[in-house]
């Protein structure tokens, strides 16, 4: 565990585009529901955050037509997609050697745009993915809705996973020291969901969000 | 609450790029421990998590010397930092007006290198914000360990912050179906924190550590 990967969280080497731990990345990519797309724009290099749902071998990315930089990332623009998590913070004996634990993806490449029933079923599987079993409990999207919402793809062929696991390598020294070390965990966890104020009386909390919940 | 903005978390202008909530800023800065940092990379668009604090009107940030990614942030390209907080399933009656409950700031900027007696104290106050008192419990980093270390810090001077809240505003013939509508909150907690394998007997969990889990 170098000295980069720990602190900075980097990529090493763009180079090498096409990382191994498939298995890796896919559990990562099924866990976070963000990513951060980064692009260069007219106007300087810009990062988003969009919500995004693996299917398959890609990532699905959506939003409103209405949305400029949507239609940039629409238009075919090279991207990098970044999807990280914090798992914990790595306390060293000495602020050198301090860092986290991570996973961290990027994935590379040129979003496509899907149309008709591809890009209702990307739709569908986005729902799925957010609140398992969903896109069953409620209505079809309507044409006009579809016709508003940019749908895309963005395809896992080039991409790069770091991961930072243990604990810290301190040196002879430290390790005779007085100083703690360990590691201080972070988990997320959904909390119980809050009904709309305009939600009419006797409707439960559906399946699909008591999944999500575990309860 | 537009659909942009529920749904692809989107800043819908970079034209505008000083936002006014900055306190909203500000909170969001000293909650999130990772930004998502783009450039324009000689291989293309680059999205890296780094960790990061805010100290001030700046962000501090830091990596290794041999970081080959760190360098060309050190190098003074232009970069934007897009730190975002998921808050909560936006949950509506149809999947078109669901969407997400988030924080998210981009920084605009190029990274000025520190060095000496302000890298050092900036590199404090990164471990400080991570861990609040750590740095008076541990040793002061060495000439070595500093030299192996770059210190960057990104102005506060040209940023956006948007935010979502709320429930969804479903159309009427929605409201008097029976599908359910509310939010599922995320919440992030830190958990119990494990000592490392080769902790020497007898030392405690140190306050820095106690105080960030609460305990």
């Amino acid at each position: 565990m170098d000295e980069a990967t720990t602190r900075t969280l980097t990529p090493s080497r763009l180079a090498d585009r096409t990382g191994t731990d498939r298995a890796g990345l896919d559990a990562l990519l099924d866990e976070v529901l963000v990513a951060h797309v980064g692009f260069t724009s007219s106007e300087g290099p810009l990062v988003l955050p969009i919500g995004f749902a693996r299917d398959g071998d890609r990532l699905i990315l959506h939003g409103s037509t209405g949305s400029r930089w949507l239609r940039v990332l629409a238009s075919g623009v090279e991207v990098c997609a970044t999807i990280t998590s914090l798992d914990a913070i790595l306390v060293a004996r000495s602020a050198f050697e301090s860092g986290m634990r991570y996973r961290s993806a990027c994935v590379f490449g040129r979003c496509e745009v899907l149309s008709g029933t591809d890009a209702e079923s990307a739709l569908n599987a986005f729902t799925d993915r957010v609140l398992p079993g969903r896109a069953a409990e409620i209505r079809r999207s309507t044409p006009r809705e579809l016709a508003a919402t940019l749908v895309m793809a963005l395809p896992i062929q080039q991409w790069s996973y770091k991961s930072s696991d243990g604990f810290s390598e301190d040196p002879a020294e430290d390790l005779a020291g007085d100083a703690w070390a360990g590691v201080v965990p972070l988990r997320t966890t959904w909390v119980d969901p809050i009904a709309s104020p305009d939600l009419r009386g006797g409707i439960a909390v559906p399946t699909s969000v008591l999944t999500l919940t575990n309860r």
